[in-house]
């Protein structure tokens, strides 16, 4: 599609060549050739210089005699952007479809209008969808769980009994919410149950990847804060509460009731022990093991985690450890060949 | 609920404050104010005095002096906190509801009395289906696949043909059981299938969590003991043998044909290598890399995993491995003057 | 069933006892007492005297002296060795079963000939099944996705909309293929999603393991190449490229557009960055942290990625690293002693 197309569609005033094709839509430090993209926060202003982008959307135009990218100004620059979107994007769920008649609702559940109901969904006693909810195929929600507006779960979600989810909250398919927490008690040297009797409550924007595991709470809530990002195959314990605005990247492990911030990030295959805090603002990298509580505003990294600058040095040195040995082995032997000679010196 | 309501309920005598407001249940190391719970076996004996529960059930009492909490004496504690959690816990799934008309259960499969079979529920030829067992909606059960009594298959579980399952079997949403070991052998460039004909045996009282992997034998069984307790998204291989009352956490790993004992504790995202064997009692460290047999009873941790308590100390050391590394640069520097020293004194 | 009977179910000449039973099936390395197995690759000569097998197929023989095991003379070993695979497994997916009336199939699908559609699969508008391909229970395929043939879809996967594949794919049962990729632009405090409106291309004779992920790319396609098998509960993120018959062992994580190679492994729990390469041939060991790129033919290991030889000096360091603090704090004792015994001779 040509951008001029594009900018007729979508308004606002074009600075640059408008005869070039577009073909994706992407972020501002992800775009490249022949993608559109939007400039919104002052933040990412240095992405403008150096995005692969072949347009950016944007509010005002300083950059009119940049002749490496096209220039659409807009006043909304991300609304536009959201426009483009639906020109390129499959929009194949978006259109409500109504309930098929496969789906197995519970007379006592409450619908709202506007909603997708796929084929061999199942929708059980006292549950609730909001306006505008699409539930895809072979989704299962559970006794008295609740799923607000407009949340899009695909198929083959499993949200178990008295979950509560908020607006907007999208699912991905595998996912599991509500499984009971892996909680025994020893009796001799057998492990009974600890019924899981709690639930799990997912607020507004959240959303949550493929395969994905959040366990109910033994008593009380399993928490994730609003606009949290979980990726794929993470893994929640019981009574985790997430803060709000973090994010969670693939195949993380949070143990249960360990509390994690706002707008904390946890790199992938990040392991967190049990009862702990993250601080807000804190970022955890790659397969770190998470010991100890983390301040707020820190990077931590490692096995146990630390300060990553002093991360970064220990591995750095681990490099050199056996060239160490070899140097400590040396000086070793120089040090017991001064003593014999100052011995010898001495008792000459 | 009051705790007087609870003990008219569940029967016992009384000490202490029967006008407390109880909240849920929990085990006499989770509880937490407002809560009920246990005492049983005598080595929990020190949570009976820190626990933070409001109210505790026990078979005798030298407690009536114990002003924090509340005690209800019954002669059987554990069967008296069972009814409270019935007290307590949604029964939604407890009571047989038969079969839904829209499961597809061949012919050729055996069923037993009062069973549940949910919504969208598939049982192929061949299958056996215990007495009690409940399987939620969306399961699949495949060839020949036999699930003893009382067992509980939450939704969108997927058992593949010829595994055997014994009674009072938990499997959590997203679980499969029976998929192909990942097994090829090379020839030249690619890799072929090595054919995966055998099953998987799990017995009596196993709990499987949300999303696991457990894969067929090559040839012969893969086997989980009876009372195991596995956590979510874990991985086990193809002809892994787990022994009884063992507890594996989320995200472990098992690589193909391991022996893991009886009673032994995997922690979080451990990873084992094929071919090896974890003595009974064993217990191995989150995120610990097992690339060796452990022999019974010791506490494992680290990559390679090796004693705990040597470990913790290469740990330790680790984080002053920088500072050590200016200390050798030092030592070799003041060595190299005390050579330089001797050298003159000699010469001199 | 006896070996006698096997031979003349395949044919070929039969040298050593006949009379043996046969109970399975298994690949040279791994094959135990009582199993068949083949050899054809030359470079697996020193199995043929080392295998636990007690038959073995193979084209040529100079080992009919060998009373260790028998052996079944046969032109094409490979071929022979599938037919005794037939005859052990059972074949309950292998024949068409045609398409059960509880699957719903878009009027806009295509389907090819002799195809199995299992219980309760949904095939959304636009979708192509292609010849002999079998979706089994509770799959979905979504808009415009496509299937090569002789595919086989074990139950409860989701393939979603615009996701390409070939010929002869295997995918497990839980596995997701094409979830949104885990992409979001900040602005201000909020996480906005980037659409992912690219796709997944999975080329002919993959496997693909239970509970995996592949995200589908945020534009253009996330790439898995052929012959490449992929384990349980891996994560494939966004705009990945893997190449041709590489192994991905499971619980491997592989972060946004990093490119694997073609014949490249990845040992289990591996995790990669982002935006790098792993060359051609390369062998990544099991739970190593890669953080920049890998050239072709190496072995590399732990944390962070490093030539394999010099990991393992580097763990076998580490072991000692409590011994070597303790040398290094006595050689500073000492070198402080000798100081002051050239200090004091100096100054007599």
């Amino acid at each position: 599609m040509r951008l001029t197309d594009i900018a007729s569609r979508i308004g606002g005033e074009l600075h640059g060549d408008g005869s070039i094709e577009i073909t994706g839509v992407a972020g501002i430090k992800e775009a490249r050739r022949g993608e559109i993209t939007f400039f919104a926060n002052p933040r990412y202003e240095e992405y403008l210089l150096s995005t692969g982008a072949s347009a950016v959307i944007m509010a005002s135009n300083g950059y009119e005699g940049d002749s490496r990218r096209a220039y659409l100004v807009n006043p909304n620059p991300y609304l536009a952007f959201l426009k483009v979107i639906e020109i390129f994007s499959p929009r194949d769920y978006d259109e409500p479809k109504g309930i098929h008649p496969t789906a197995v609702i519970s007379e006592k559940a409450r619908l709202g209008s506007n909603i997708t109901v796929g084929p061999h969904v199942v929708i059980e006693d006292g549950a609730e969808i909001g306006d505008g909810t699409r539930l895809l195929p072979g989704t299962y929600v559970g006794f008295r769980s609740k799923l607000g507006a407009n949340c899009l779960v695909y198929p083959n979600v499993t949200i178990r009994e008295d979950t509560c989810i908020g607006d907007r909250v999208i699912i991905h398919s595998g996912t599991v919410v509500g499984g009971d927490g892996f909680g025994f008690t020893k009796t001799g040297n057998l492990h009974m149950k600890v019924p899981q009797i709690g639930g799990v409550l997912i607020e507004d924007d959240v959303e949550i990847g493929s395969n994905v595991a959040i366990d109910r709470a033994t008593t009380g809530m399993t928490k994730i804060g609003r606009g949290t990002k979980i990726d794929n195959l993470v893994q929640i314990a019981h009574n985790v509460v997430i803060g709000e605005r973090s994010i969670v990247v693939a195949q993380v492990g949070i143990s249960g009731s360990t509390e994690v911030g706002n707008g904390v990030t946890l790199a992938g295959q990040v392991g967190i022990v049990g009862h702990i805090r993250i601080g807000d603002g804190s970022m955890i990298g790659a397969q770190s093991g998470v010991t100890n509580s983390v301040p707020p505003g820190v990077r931590y990294s490692g096995y146990p985690a630390r300060e990553h600058s002093l991360s970064k040095r220990i591995y750095v040195a681990m490099t050199k450890l056996p060239q160490m040995f070899r140097a400590v082995t040396q000086l070793t032997r120089r040090v017991a060949a001064l003593e014999e000679r100052l011995d010898d010196e001495e008792s000459s």
